[in-house]
């Protein structure tokens, strides 16, 4: 019994991991897409979101079954209801990723960020699929150092989305109200991309060490 | 055991009720303070998400000792990872809430929205004040029809969401990049708090009736 289950919790692991490297593929693409007008990519990663929810699906029934079959108690139970949380943050990121896929869509063969804040955009769009990269990683390795890293993107994420909006404010800014809408949607899309990565990598945390880093975060 | 059980979930039930009435205040106090710019109100809103933050750990955690205690099954084992999800989303709701309080707070002495959209956005959070309502009436008395109007409700948010960006690109728009801003931002908070509205209300759906209304959406 005990060897069915430890098998069913590596399967649910590596099911958490694949759904992690979709929404890191997501990201980096939809960044890609966004910062180059390229529509090919970002329908790539419009059409590539319905893999990423049915996964969400198909993990949260595996987490259902073992609870009715396995009935865990302890940190299994709490393993089990932890990825039924993180599922939810993965496929809300997966979503984030799509909407900047959107906007690229939405305004091809236009560019939809203004030249002057491409650089911003471009660390926003790296930050944000390093931050995925790494909570692939953590998953695989539960190396906690991971965590603080995740941590720090997310603080890049928080600086840079401050940033575009000063930009927007400047007195010699020149954009047309369409521009600034997009700037502010996919900046929230990005900030938002980053708490749900920190919202894994402490469920995580909190899993590995037994103590909650954020009494708000426990699971 | 059985009763105690019963009286468990029935407490759960109730907690439910008190988180979702905590944010139906708080939407709706953020609308006023938004609409009114009342520094006061946005205040309070701002002030009182502790403590829908304080229940969601304490429903979480009484979620995670009746799974470890009863070991519930079919449909009372969903019951309980509805209630985990549920708690999630209204955590959610109250988080964007505060968000629209935060934008009134930082436009004190003005109105962040401009003069022209404020009947837009007085139908906007009054919608949002209704899906909350309603929820809080779903899950008091599982009546579904409410479900179907929470769905409406939706519905008439996303519109006047997609109404808020029409009236800000046409030609006599007159706003200031702060205003495309703010408008921007409240709009999404409201639309997002109208999609975990309809979240809740399909989980609801799904427990009594035991099919799911979007197989997405299932727990």
């Amino acid at each position: 019994m005990r060897t069915i289950f430890t098998a069913e919790l590596t399967q649910l692991g590596d099911d958490l991991v694949t759904m992690s490297q979709l929404v890191e593929t997501a990201v980096s693409t939809a960044g890609t897409a966004l910062l180059t007008a390229d529509l090919t990519l970002a329908e790539s990663v419009i059409a590539a979101d319905a893999k990423i929810d049915a996964l969400e699906g198909q993990i949260d029934e595996r987490c259902i079954q073992i609870l009715v079959k396995q009935q865990p108690v302890a940190r299994d139970l709490r393993i089990v209801v932890t990825a039924l949380r993180m599922t939810a943050s993965l496929e809300r990121m997966g979503d984030l990723a799509q909407h900047i896929a959107e906007v690229a869509r939405l305004r091809y063969p236009a560019t939809a960020i203004p030249e002057p804040m491409v650089p911003t955009f471009a660390e926003m769009t790296d930050a944000a699929a390093r931050v995925a990269r790494r909570i692939t990683t953590l998953l695989e390795t539960h190396d906690l150092e991971l965590a603080a890293e995740i941590e720090a993107d997310d603080d890049t994420l928080d600086n840079l989305h401050a940033k575009t909006f000063t930009s927007v404010l400047e007195p010699q800014w020149y954009g047309a109200p369409q521009e600034v809408i997009d700037v502010t949607l996919v900046g929230r899309y990005l900030e938002r991309f980053g708490d749900h990565a920190v919202s894994i990598a402490r469920r995580i945390v909190y899993l590995v060490t037994g103590g909650a880093t954020d009494a708000r975060r426990r699971i």
